[in-house]
C-alpha cells in the first residue's frame, strides 16, 4: 500500500462521534422483520483500519449487527472469483435510477438486473454461487471468515428465516428473472441462500477488517492472500461508487466521495482505496433506506481528513 | 329476450366460413406448452345461439379445445355472485393499456390489478374463490356444467400441469400482489386453481351455450335460473368490451363492435346482448395473442348481420 | 331509426334532477384557467333528444358552457371524413391506461398516441385538419354549426387564449410527437387550432343535437345529410366507449353502459345508438376529471330507462 | 498539487495511439445535424496535461471539434458559482438509469431532472444562467476563455442554429419542466442558450487545459484563480463519475475508473484528481452515444499508467 503521512484517525473519530451526539436523528429503524425492529436505535459505532493495519474505534464498534445488503459485495466478490468477466452477461454494472426492489426496470430490460447490489442482481449472484459450489453457504462463510479474521463469524438463522417469510417481492423478482431465463437453479434454493447471505452478523471492527481487501488492491492484509486481482478490486469499488446506496448513490458520492455500501441494518462500509476501510453502524434509516447518522459520520470523516477519491 | 326479425344466421356462418378458407392465415399457434403446440392449426369452428335458443354451426364447432383465458369471465361471474360489489376493492374495471402479464402497471398501482381479465386480475379472482369455497375446483365445474348443459365438462389436467410448470411470470405477479397484501391464500394453491381454470375444454357449441346468460340478462336459458342480476350481466359485458382482448380491445370494439373475450387456445366468445352468443375457434394467433381468423370471422358476421352494439 | 316504445324521458329527467339536488357534491371546479374557475359550480342541466327528434330538458340546459374535450369527437369526425382509415396510421384506437396528458406512454410508443381523445391524439387530429383545410377553424365551425342547427355557434376566444398561455404540457406532447415525425405542421399553428377547438361553447340542448348523428347511423337528423357512414358512426361510438373518460372509461361503461365523452368544463355527452343522445352539464369534477354529478345523472337515467348497450 | 513520480505520459499516449490504429472501429458518426455528419470519421487526437502543467499530445490533438455535451460541465460550474447549494433544489445529483433525453423519468419525478448532465438538467442550468446574467452567452464565453487560455474560443453558430432546428425533444423536455414550474425564463431563450452552449468548439489541447481546474482542487492553474472551492470541484467530479456517460456511466467507471464526460461530437474529457486532465477525440460513437475509440483510449491509458481513482 501507498504510504501516507500519519493521520490521527482516532482524534477524528472521537470528534465526529461527539458531533453526532448533538444531532437530531430523524431516521427510522427498519421494522419489516422483528429482529431488526427490536435493535436499540441509539447505537453508534465507528471503526477504521488504515493501510498499516492500525485500528481506530469509537462507540459501539464491537457490537454485532445484521450487515444485510453489505454482504452483497462479498457474494459478488466470490462469484467474480469463480466466473470472471462472464458474470457480466448475467448482471450489469449500471446504476438503477429506481428503487432497490423495483420490478419495472427488470421487466423493461428483460430480466437482466442493472447491477449486483439491487435485490434482483444479488439474487442472480446467489444463483451463480449455487451453480458453482456444492455447499454455497459453507463456502461463503469460509470466504468471509478468512477476510474478517474471525473463524466463528456466521449467519443469524432467526434473521434469515424471518426474511424468507416476508420475501414476497424478492420471490416476484426471482420468478420474473426465471421467466426470462436468468435463474438456473430452483427458486426456493436461490432465495434461501440470498436470505442467509443478508443475515450475516458482524461488528464494525469485523466489517472494516473484512473489506480491507478493497482498500489494498485485492489482497487480504491479514494473510497476504490475493482475494481478487488489483483490477477486479478497482472494479468492485467502481460498482460500489455507482450503485452502493440504492437511489442515493449520487448523494453519497457527492457528500462523502468514497465507494461504499449500506444495509438496512444501519451499517455502512466505505473504502478509501490505498488508505483505509471504515465501518459505521447506526440503526435509524433515512427515507432512502440508508443510515441517517451513518451518512453524516462518513461525510464528517472525509471532510475532516480530506479523503475523497475525487 | 327482445324479439328480432328472424335472421338466417346459418347462411351467414356458411358465407363467412367460405370467405375464411381463401384467406392467408399469418398467425402462429401458441407454443409455450406442448398441449397447445400440437393442435391442428387449420381447425375452424363457429357456433351461434340466438335469443330463441336456435343453434347455427359450421366447421369444427363440435371439437374440444382449451378455452384458456375465456374461462376468466366464468370465474369472475362466480366471484361476483359470492362477493357482489365488494369484489371491486380487490380488482379494477379499467383497461390496462399494456401487455396482459406486465408487472409494471401492477407495481405502479400497488398490487391492485386493473381488471379481472389480465392475468393478475384473474389470479386475484381465484384467490377470492378459494376464500369463498371449500372445494373451489368442484364448485367451478358445477357452475360451468350447469351453464353449458354438459355435465361431463371438465379440466384438462395435462394442460393445467403444463401451465403450472411454466408459470414463472404468473408466480411473479402473485408474489408481487401478496407483497402488497392483495392475495389472502397460499400462492401455490391460488396458482393451482388459476391453471386448472385456464385448462377447461369446450367445443364451440358448448362455449356459445355457456355464455348465453350474458346475452339473456343474466339468466341461464337452459334452466331459467338467474345466474347474475340483469345489471351484473351488463357490467360483465362492459368489462369484456373494455378489457377482453388484451392490448387489442379497442381494435375489437372498433371492427367487431361486441363485448367478447379471447383465449390463447384460439377461441373467442362474443355476445350481442339480447340477440346472440357466438363462439369461434381457430388456433393461430395474431401478434397481440388473439385468434387471427377468429377476429376476422366476427368482423364478417357482425358486418353482414349488422349487429354491432354501437 | 329503430322505433321504440315511447318512453316518458321528461319524467325520468325530472326524477333524476330531483334526486341530484339532495346529493352532496364532493367535486371541484377546474381552475387552471380563469374562465373555467369563475363558472357557477351549482349549475346542472340535462337535455335528451330521442330518435323521433323529441326534446326533453331540465335545469340549466339552455345555458352555454365550454365543451372542452367533448369537441375532440367532432374534430375526429371531420378528420375521418377527410382521411378515412388512413387516419389510424397516425393515431390508435386503444384505451390509454394512464392520465390524459401523460408523456410516458407516448414516448414508449414512439409518438403515436393511443387514441384520438387523449390530448396527444387530439393534437395529431388537429394537425391532420390543418393539412386538409386551408381554413381549418372556419371549416370546423361550419361543420359543427350544421350539426347543431345553430349558425352562430362559435369559439370563446378568451378561453382559447387562456388555454394557449397554460399549455406547456400540450406543447411538450406536440414537440415529442414532432420529434417522432408525427406532426406535419408548425407546432404553434397546431396548438392554436387545438385550443380553439377546446373553447367551443354550447348549451346542453345544442350539444345533444350536435351529437345526434352518432345515435342515428351517421346521419344528421336535422338535414338528412350523411355525416359519416353508418360503420364509421359505430366506430366513433366504439372509441368513445373505450376512451371517452380518461382513466375512468371502465367505470363509465360499468355504471352507465353507453358510449360517451366528457370535458373538464363539466359537460358529458352520451349516446344510446338508435335511441337517443343526452347531454349533461355540472361543473364540479371528480378526482379523475369527469363531472361528479354528470356521471351520477347518466347512471340514474340509464338505470331507470334500462338503456344500456350491454 | 500532489507531487507524483514522473510518468512518461508521452510514451504512453504514443503506445495507445498505435494500438488504436489497428483496431476496427464499429462506431457511427452522429448525423442528426449536417455539421457533425460531415466530420472526418478517422480523426483521433489525445492531449494530457499533468499536475506540473506539462503537456503530452498525439494525433489530431490541435484540431477543433464540437465539444457538445462536455460543455454541460462548464455551465454547471458557472451556475454553481452563482447559486451555490441552492442549485440542487432545481436539479438532482443521481444517475438517471435511462436515456439522456427520456421524458419518462422527468414526468415521474415531477419536472426535477435527475442530474445536470442529462438534457433536461442542462436546460435547467441554462435557465439559471439566464436568470443570473444579463448577457449569459458572453459570460459563458468569458468564463471558458479564461479556463482555456484561448481568448478567441467561441461558439459555432452554424452548429447552434442546426441544433435549434432539430431540437423538438429538448423543446418537449423544456415545456414539460415549465409545466411543473421548473423553468423561469422564456423557453425559446433558454433553448437558444442551450444550443449555443453545445456548439462550443475546442481542440483536445484546449479541452484538457479548460478542465484542469477539476484536477487541481478548483484552481485555474494558468492564473492561480479559484474557479470553485476544493469541495465543489470534488462534487463536480463525483457527478461526472456517476452521470457523465449517459447510460454507460457504470461501464466507464468500471473500465476507466476516472470521472469524465463525453459528447456526441466524439470528445471525452477525463480527470484524474490531483494528477492530470486528458482529452480524447474520435468522432465515431458506440451504441450508447459515447466515442467508441475514445472509451478504449482512456481504458488503455489508465490501465498502463495505473491511474484509477479506485
Amino acid at each position: 500500500m501507498t504510504n501516507k503521512a500519519h493521520i490521527n484517525y482516532q482524534l477524528i473519530l472521537e470528534q465526529v462521534f461527539d458531533k453526532m451526539t448533538g444531532l437530531e436523528n430523524s431516521g427510522q429503524v427498519a421494522t419489516y422483520i422483528p429482529q431488526l425492529a427490536k435493535v436499540d436505535a441509539n447505537k453508534l459505532g465507528i471503526h477504521l483500519i488504515d493501510s498499516e493495519q492500525s485500528h481506530y474505534s469509537v462507540g459501539d464498534a464491537c457490537e454485532k449487527f445484521s450487515i444485510q445488503s453489505i454482504a452483497k459485495v462479498l457474494s459478488l466478490t466470490l462469484a467474480l472469483k469463480a466466473r470472471g468477466d462472464s458474470l457480466w452477461q448475467r448482471v450489469g454494472v449500471e446504476p438503477s435510477g429506481s428503487a432497490f426492489n423495483s420490478l419495472v426496470q427488470l421487466e423493461y430490460e428483460k430480466g437482466r438486473p442493472r447491477n449486483p447490489f439491487i435485490n434482483a442482481g444479488a439474487i442472480v449472484v446467489c444463483d451463480v454461487l449455487i451453480s458453482e459450489y456444492r455447499q454455497p453457504k459453507s463456502e461463503l462463510l469460509k470466504f468471509i471468515r478468512a477476510l474478517s479474521g474471525n473463524a466463528k463469524l456466521s449467519f443469524d438463522p432467526a434473521v434469515a428465516e424471518s426474511e424468507k417469510r416476508t420475501s414476497y417481492r424478492n420471490n416476484a423478482l426471482a420468478h420474473l428473472m426465471k421467466d426470462f431465463g436468468n435463474i438456473d437453479n430452483d427458486i426456493e434454493t436461490v432465495l434461501d441462500l440470498y436470505c442467509y447471505l443478508c443475515s450475516i452478523e458482524m461488528t464494525c471492527q469485523e466489517m472494516a477488517q473484512t473489506f480491507m481487501y478493497l482498500a489494498d488492491n485485492g489482497v487480504n492484509p491479514l494473510t497476504g492472500e490475493v482475494v481478487v486481482s488489483s483490477i477486479e478490486a478497482k472494479r468492485i469499488n467502481a460498482i460500489m461508487q455507482l450503485c452502493g446506496f440504492y437511489d442515493e448513490a449520487g448523494e453519497f458520492s457527492f457528500t462523502v466521495g468514497l465507494p461504499g455500501k449500506s444495509g438496512v441494518g444501519g451499517g455502512i462500509i466505505a473504502i478509501h482505496p490505498k488508505h483505509y476501510s471504515v465501518a459505521v453502524w447506526s440503526p435509524k434509516l433515512n427515507s432512502k433506506g440508508n443510515s441517517f447518522i451513518g451518512m453524516k459520520v462518513l461525510e464528517a470523516i472525509t471532510t475532516i481528513s480530506q479523503s475523497s477519491i475525487f
